[in-house]
């Protein structure tokens, strides 16, 4: 399985170019730009990239692979933080970037049809008018398919869950080849196994995702925003606790702590207390978005929160949550020049000060900034380290740094990625989260559905199609 | 794969007894009590019954089973419908319902760990004193373990989702007899694939659940329940598409036909109309469920919804819910001494009011009742076959009408099971809902992780490890 045997490049170029045309790239800076994610690691440049306007040349493309045993790589908009998209071994980068149409809505049935390629925030605009959107907001403005592909959630994931929970139906290009549209427009089925969740995650490591059918939500009648500050880490968790228990439904509920909101003045000439602070954002009608502050709120107050802030007009709103949309370049301005690595464990809720605080204290001795950013209600954090990624000393401090911090989260009970996935930036965590049998059931997996290790090598499963050197 | 060479039946039940005594039975009425479902299935008896204690005993047995190449089925208490439990080939029925306890609570995370044979009435009786409930209701007081093999859900879906959207871990003795235990109690994970969905649903063919980490939910502050009734189906149709699309969480959101309301009434002494009738239960604070009370009245009167009846008291709210709750038993009492036969059809929420109208009138010039119960936020209702099951023609009209309707929710875009699961009564229709290519990847699945297709053999994939002669 782990293709150790290299495929011939001047045969892959010329099939690929034969097949399918102008729709094939080998310039360096094309091949440069598909080798790597938005991540520190390095680059994997693959031997062509291929422009798929449609699931046939996805299909051609997989063809010439496995004919020629050639690696392919499913890319969207290369938003992925952990490597995903290096081509490890050389290959096939399949670009679906230029599949973007929206295929239906069915709106009595709020959901859609979409090619993998569209990005969320188009996506977003061409629903503008059916009074529906997709919530899954992982930030960058990722690809449908590139979302399913890491199971993908974001600052809304403690109201609407995660792509796990919004795609009812998937359209794949298998290893082998074959066209499976998976899936119903049914609300929920028990016919059989779960072919689309076991998709979602699986990071182009079994198949292309090449159309997905979405689960779409009600733009909500009102929406407001809060802003509380709290002096210590675990009000501002305690708080979030209290609020999904009491079962408030809020839409978004994130974390920056005193750290991050000191970029964030800084940054945005903004005068928040330098403390740890809870952002909220309620969605439902006039009078309930008003009742869910008013128990946030209450709820706060008993916590030690201070200086509760809520806005209700769009304006107002805006002001609140610019400290939280500006935190990522807030945080970059720390040290202009130099490069962001995010980490990105997830805990059991109850363990969140805990691990929070354990971190800063972990944080105090590094040569560099790492401010933290949260979605509090579903135990996931980010640390933004501000590095130089040039300096040894910073990368190994770095390393060393998310090593603990995966080591920490994993000790209580915890994962290595909330929302990021595996790439190969995160291999290395995978044997220390999952025991044995379950790390063997995936490589049973990975070789009854990919038995030529030809679909996304060295990602995800340790041990499986990585690199000759690297 | 198919396990055609019979198993040595004696040999078996002597390895089982010598390796597990008295957890071990042969007892002819043990075994027929093993061998059926609450189904009309006929009964395929298991040549032993192993009461499990510990996740141990499930490993001992299967080892047994793997020399002995016998089948292995799991049990719970036999609330399936689609004669999940039948030992189609014979082997051993593997009775998980002594491996009872809770094993831990994590109040803050809203988790809990139990083993897999306890029930859900059971859970929520011991989860009582701590403001917290598992949620999901299918009517039977089925096993965790069951419910999750199956997919389950039931009345409170529609807020609440399935057995998918509720589990975050299992611990699975996979078929070649390791112990694996998959999931994280982080809320989310993007480590890997998602082996815990893929053993969801998945009715014991790739291996035996012994135990869940379970999401809970808090219990609400305020409940309350409504009832209003319409003319027309579609009134009733409309209504909950109306009620999603406005977000309004309602934790249950049932349907009656008129037919079923006439069977409530005789049963249960009641005097509604009867007309197709909305059941409505909501959850939150005591201002939130009245808000959402008056949002579905509104939606309700504009879609010619009559007689709207609102209770917060118990006792008013238990009298609106007794009309649902004895639906079961009232459609029964039709004709005493029939059995009933639980269609489960589901459909997109916008074909609901054809899929049930074309229903009904397909039911007309059926020899029995069929009364039509439905959870309507979920497009999934059940005709309530009453029928003579030793009576060839009217078994032959209740096939023949089920693969009508199977045919017609499939044509809708819906599945021919929204939360009963497939066993060996809904094989037929798999082939009709799968395309091919989704079909060679479940047998695919299978073939890699229970090569000897020793696994519950003959259920949910067609042409694996049927019967020799059914």
């Amino acid at each position: 399985m782990s293709n150790n045997k290299k495929h011939d490049t001047q045969a892959l170029q010329d099939a690929l170019v034969a097949a399918l045309g102008n729709k094939v790239s080998l310039n360096p800076n094309v091949l440069a730009a598909h080798g790597r994610d938005e991540s520190y690691h390095r680059p994997y440049l693959p031997n062509a990239v291929v422009f798929a306007e449609q699931t046939q040349d996805v299909v051609t493309t997989l063809q010439i692979c496995r004919e020629l045993k050639a690696p392919l790589i499913p890319f969207g908009i290369g938003s992925s933080l952990e490597g995903h998209v290096g081509a490890l071994t050389g290959g096939v980068s399949l670009d679906l970037s230029g599949m973007t149409r929206l295929l239906e809505v069915n709106a009595e049935d709020m959901d859609c049809r979409v090619e993998a390629g569209i990005d969320r925030v188009r996506l977003n605009e061409e629903l503008r008018d059916t009074g529906l959107f997709f919530p899954i907001d992982p930030g960058a403005p990722a690809t449908l398919g590139g979302m399913a592909a890491t199971r993908a959630s974001g600052t809304n994931a403690v109201k609407f869950g995660t792509m796990r929970d919004n795609v009812l139906g998937l359209t794949v290009v298998t290893a082998n080849g074959e066209v499976m549209r998976t899936g119903t427009r049914a609300p929920k089925s028990s016919a059989g196994y779960d072919l689309v969740r076991l998709f979602i995650g699986s990071e182009g490591t079994l198949g292309v995702i090449t159309e997905l059918q979405l689960k779409l939500a009600g733009q909500p009648e009102a929406v407001s925003a809060a802003v509380v500050q709290f002096d210590a880490v675990e009000g501002a968790t305690q708080s979030a606790i209290l609020v999904k228990q009491m079962g408030v439904p809020v839409a978004r509920m994130e974390f920056l702590d005193a750290r991050a909101m000191g970029a964030v003045n800084a940054f945005s000439k903004l005068d928040y207390a330098e403390k740890p602070t809870l952002f909220f954002e309620f969605h439902g009608t006039e009078a309930w978005v008003e009742e869910q502050a008013r128990l946030v709120e209450e709820i706060t107050e008993t916590l030690g929160g201070s200086d509760f802030r809520w806005a209700r007009r769009q304006e107002d709103r805006n002001a609140i949550w610019r400290a939280r949309h500006d935190a990522y370049y807030a945080q970059l301005a720390l040290r202009p020049g130099m490069k962001g690595i995010t980490t990105d464990v997830c805990v059991p809720i109850s363990r969140l000060a805990d691990c929070i605080e354990e971190t800063m204290t972990d944080i105090e001795p590094l040569p560099f900034p790492a401010p933290i950013v949260g979605h509090v209600g579903d135990g996931n954090f980010h640390c933004l380290l501000v590095v130089d990624v040039e300096s040894e000393t910073e990368m190994r401090a770095a390393k060393d740094f998310s090593a603990r911090l995966v080591e920490r989260a994993l000790r209580m009970g915890g994962t290595c990625t909330g929302e990021h996935g595996v790439g190969h930036g995160k291999l290395a965590y995978m044997e220390q989260e999952h025991d044995a049998a379950s790390l063997a059931m995936m490589r049973t997996l990975k070789q009854a559905l990919d038995p030529e290790g030809l679909m996304n090598p060295g990602k995800l499963i340790p041990g499986v199609g990585e690199p000759l050197t690297v």
